[in-house]
């Protein structure tokens, strides 16, 4: 959304001229591609392999958050002959710039900012409907749209997320998955770093930008220590607040604990508050009972995938009809208190900032174009397999190698003697 | 200037209307208010002392950043009858919508965001001549323009920043200076607090804001480490940023590496460093000679109030016309390299966020609220004096109280053993 | 060592009488049962499952380091009518006065502070020739020394770390593993505390306590950055070190990085480091090389088990006969610069300070002592299984229950909703 | 004491012989030495300088922590011909190898390890009515004692600490003191650097020490946040640890909560706490009351220079007679809860570990013995000034000009624009 704010302020700068969508695109596109050199060294890579012998001509439908970094990728993706259609993983998220600068491309792109929900899915359906060969998605949506139809075009897909991940193996355990589907959140150059990382940087960024308020000092709850708890509750820290984190897991409460954050119950933590991020992937983690408790001021904020972790029904039922304090923020008054929720309970990350920089989603999309290529490559291989399957090794390995090369980083190898060291039982 | 791309943005999801600016600004307003209760505190403190007896009617001159915190004070002052002309500190960092809510107030503002640095000036020239019996000023821009009419008006005034200070005194020393000025930026309660932690986060949110970036895993120089250096740089690394320091204070640079940061010459740190902020108060900081040894990819951002730590003339001079990123990044090409300047040199908290945040900027304003009051007060005795002053103790104190108050905290306090034991020499 | 010496030093305060070294090993095995409520909480869990019926009279060997803790846990084993003999899994490590005190107790103890390498290997023979029937490992030195007797009395064992578990892996790879063998490092309530928080805490305390230096604002290089790697970097940035991380692995290079620590080949981290910490649990990552390369009086120290990391022999070949500058210190010159070797390559969290904390060791030794009840109670089912195994999930997660008892942390559990919404597809 | 108990471990190891005091010494301070190159360059300067010449022959009467860092400054007087009497500033700080070495160089040292506090008091009375021309004294209890005397020998004098500059300045308004005394403490290179740098790691050495104990995921209770109370708290959480602050200054308490920590009145923080470091410089900071809240299996540490800040006759008036877990920790059983104080309540980083590290050291002395210089050299201007002083600026800068070289830290000037710019009022 900040993109097509910007495009405004480009406008108002020029004052008079209609602000040409497609130039500011343009623009994003060219600031993005230059941070993510990740991606262009796969892209290297694939064509050193001749990748567009297998790619071209393939109708791939592409389900992602219509951002600078997606364009990227479906440029990768188009310089390989492929043929895309792109629907918004989320229609909050998405850059009209962006969607316009790829239409101008002739990418057959569906999602505006602030589309309804109904268009979201209809949208989707309509992609699922269209016979794809390949599917990139993320959240599972279009799998599961696709899973409904009575279609056996598609040999082949990825998906991208944590949320994805549960529900496609939930698909594959029904026997209604139809075709190989790579799950990309599970490489290591992708979970290690876009949900610590990434979603720790952004969510505080959204943070920020929706409410102009100070960290320090605040006391701010991270419902939930996986990997975006950990990455939300450390930059949270770093910016100088107290942050009481809440778990279901032993372990990972335990380790919250060691990491130096108070661990209380969200029933506790519901009253001590100044600032709630939910981490979890779960539904419900903040209702009724917990906005009773809060605080006068209380602000919050959902990091996970889907709008499920604050139940803004609640919210709505016992209080008075939201004030708008600005586009990212609501206010709703109980009883004498107000609490604020960003973003009507979205992901906060993506909806009141950039979602994940282009470093970081470079690592994600280098995965996935390598990981495309890789079922187009053993399509016969694979035909029969209707599985959920971890991102292949080499994959990995190659992306943290160009990695490397793009972050400067030097690394050491293990020298023969140390090779036999690791292996052997005599010490 | 984000509020006034939310403005829009509240008008794009009211599709046809005509934005309300006034409307905006007055939720902007709202959402400041009651994020600063010291100064709600303040108000009420003289109000007790019956302020309004001393204050009613006085024309004052106020040279502030056009935010909704300034609002917030400028409706103190008007609370208490005072008769305000307000000028904007700095035309980029103007809200619009702010300067529409206070017009509606019937405050007379000067200032529009996107202003030319020629309307600046004329601007503040216009309010030195229109005889103000007291001045409110942040940079001293406003107590030089008064000290060069012959007006004798102006019976006390107040400033609000470092840059301030130095000028202010220079002024006193060339005894141009005929009437007494609190320092406010020499308050406890002020400089421990806005240039560390304001300036600290905001510079930061500003930088992820114009650039959309990674943080983490970068190297970031912070020239300087006073105290806004110390907060940009601590936020820097709580973001998970590499940091070296530059300084010209031996003892700041010896804290800078037992605080854990690199400390190089700038010479040395200009061809390492992928983001440059520079906090030091000073003119030249980035030269040309460094923009030539710096990294493809470097970014440039300033954090200081004046814009002169980048020198822009000399990269313009070395460089192609610059191509615009987007509204805060302009890229500058170097044979063959890429540099980005952020918000054109101009401070970059304010121009690409928000500057501090309300609970940092209630502090300064307490005390700005309070000295006015105490100047106006003891108008007859301080008639001599032409001197700056600090802030007095019993102010800073109750600014104190009032936040402690307003976060919740407790303290203790010295028992009668206590306090003779500290002024002792029998241990 | 630490306790003989405090053992010394309560001689040197009650002057003229010898030490009473069971009385201070008393205190010390008190001071340290005080703060494992978490062993004493599966103490508890096991006398109401009535354990002592099944572990009343096993003949088991322990190897494990004889300290305080290490005494809790054998405390235990005996309060179940275990007969064990402990032997030292490192000489410098024995804490004599604990040694006594077991001794006292009827434990049959062999190991002394300061006993020679071939002491230990005779002593763990002799162990391993005892036809002990269980075994309880600290590194597989027992378990290996078992597998060349010609012994069936061992029906089953434990491992505590790290090293032990991949020389298991080696042994029962190669058919030379006789019995079942339960890798302890592998519960998550172990690997994930004491390698990060332990070996991080206290490698930094012995460090401190070598050296008597100032942390802050020294070049520290962490070679590895595994859990051990992770928590000796975090501390000693704690401490205000600038760190620099080696590697060999590329995903742990780029969490490295993405955490802010400079990464570098080793090569070159040579010549800049001040203090060297490896952490790799491999051989051979300080030689001859990089001891040529390193500034004059820089400080090396091993936090691996074995005294492989740093090849002293390289050191001493190089350089002239070492000048012993404290007990935990010698000094080798090398053509005019000095090089400090801290313990003399021995892992430095245990020989310079006490190692791992009771709070983190009741959470491995929770885990060895319901790992040997499970392997005590399943015999039988068990006796053909010559296999390495993990944990069994349900030991780890008594253990995770009884810490956040003994730690007071509260946590959440999953409502049906939840649990049926993590497992679904339809969101 | 700690190197005195090295000493014994030398001695074990060496089995037979008894121990080499003065050969353990000597070692000690050469590593000292070697670590302390700044006091070494401001030795360096002074013989440029012909300093022996001033100072040869004087009679200086030192009041010191006999430390090996001490025994660095006590050589550098000694090698301009100074006549030195050594006495402990504290006996259970005394390292009697350090003691033996001076003693073997011809110094006339007063003070053991262990010695009684009345020893303390009657060896300070003796040398302050020995007529030293100069006074060095840590604390002020020997210009306290001379203040008693009738003699006149004295000429001038420093003293080292925060405690001692209140009581000098007290002696000074109440005209007891007779000659100019420099307060060291003053020194931005001084109070900066051992107060937080010094004090913040030491503290945490001694807990370490003193306990075993983890601190990560512990609550720790820091009173005070004047520069000693900062460092602790930051190295408590870069060690993990959850941190509570307490204070009586509103202005030190907000600067608390703006850095993440809890504030909170005593009275609430005795009851969450689990460690409790008193860093006030006052006095009864946690008296009975404190005690009778607090949890069973508090510890409580001093970081303050006086043991007056845990009111140990309240400790042990209401509870059983204390039983020593170790050397440096006794256990008080209070109605059935155990509470442990660190070195009975005496200073925990000197008592427990070894006191401020050289690098922190070398800055506190390398000002001693320039001030010692410039007093001596302005003996005849300075007679009739009974006054306390500030270190001369030229000398704090000499020693931070000293600690870049010995740091190897790179710093910029200002060029002669940028001087003119810092003194303008035109910007």
């Amino acid at each position: 959304m900040i993109e097509d704010l910007e495009a405004f302020s480009v406008e108002l700068m020029s004052t008079t001229q209609p602000i040409d969508q497609i130039e500011v695109g343009t623009k994003q596109f060219l600031w993005a591609k230059m941070n993510m050199p990740v991606l262009q060294l796969a892209n290297d890579y694939l064509k050193r392999k001749h990748a567009k012998k297998c790619l071209s001509g393939i109708r791939i439908g592409v389900c992602l958050h219509i951002s600078k970094e997606t364009a990227v990728l479906i440029d990768a993706f188009r310089s390989f002959g492929m043929k895309i259609d792109l629907v918004a993983a989320n229609h909050l998220s998405t850059k009209d710039t962006i969607a316009a600068y790829l239409h101008s491309l002739g990418i057959n792109v569906r999602g505006r900012s602030f589309g309804s929900e109904q268009d979201y899915f209809s949208d989707i359906a309509l992609l699922a409907k269209s016979s794809p060969e390949m599917i990139v998605d993320d959240g599972g949506e279009l799998h599961v749209a696709y899973s409904c139809t009575l279609s056996d075009s598609c040999f082949g897909g990825t998906d991208e997320t944590t949320s994805g991940t549960s529900r496609l193996i939930s698909l594959a355990k029904q026997r209604k998955l139809r075709y190989p589907v790579i799950l990309v959140n599970e490489a290591k150059t992708k979970h290690f770093f876009d949900n610590k990382y990434g979603t720790g940087q952004s969510s505080l960024d959204g943070l920020m930008r929706a409410t102009g308020l100070l960290v320090a000092g605040k006391v701010v709850v991270v419902c939930g220590y996986g990997w975006v708890g950990k990455g939300v509750a450390e930059r949270a820290r770093g910016m100088g607040a107290r942050v009481i984190v809440t778990e279901v897991d032993p372990v990972s409460a335990l380790e919250a604990h060691l990491d130096g954050y108070e661990v209380k119950k969200i029933d506790e933590a519901a009253s001590e508050g100044q600032i709630f991020l939910t981490c979890t992937g779960q539904t419900d983690v903040l209702t009724r009972k917990h906005f009773k408790r809060m605080r006068d001021g209380a602000i919050l904020g959902n990091c996970g995938h889907f709008n499920r972790e604050v139940n803004v029904n609640h919210l709505k039922r016992i209080s008075q009809p939201p004030n708008k304090v600005n586009p990212y923020m609501d206010e709703y008054r109980i009883s004498g208190r107000s609490i604020f929720l960003l973003c009507d309970g979205r992901v906060v990350n993506l909806v009141a900032a950039e979602g994940h920089s282009p470093e970081i989603m470079q690592l994600s999309f280098a995965n996935q174009l390598l990981s495309i290529h890789y079922l187009a490559s053993k399509k016969n291989e694979l035909k029969d397999s209707s599985q959920v399957m971890s991102v292949p090794r080499q994959i990995d390995d190659l992306v943290s190698e160009f990695a490397l090369k793009a972050f400067g980083l030097g690394i050491d190898s293990l020298n023969k003697k140390q090779r036999s060291y690791a292996n052997s039982f005599i010490h």
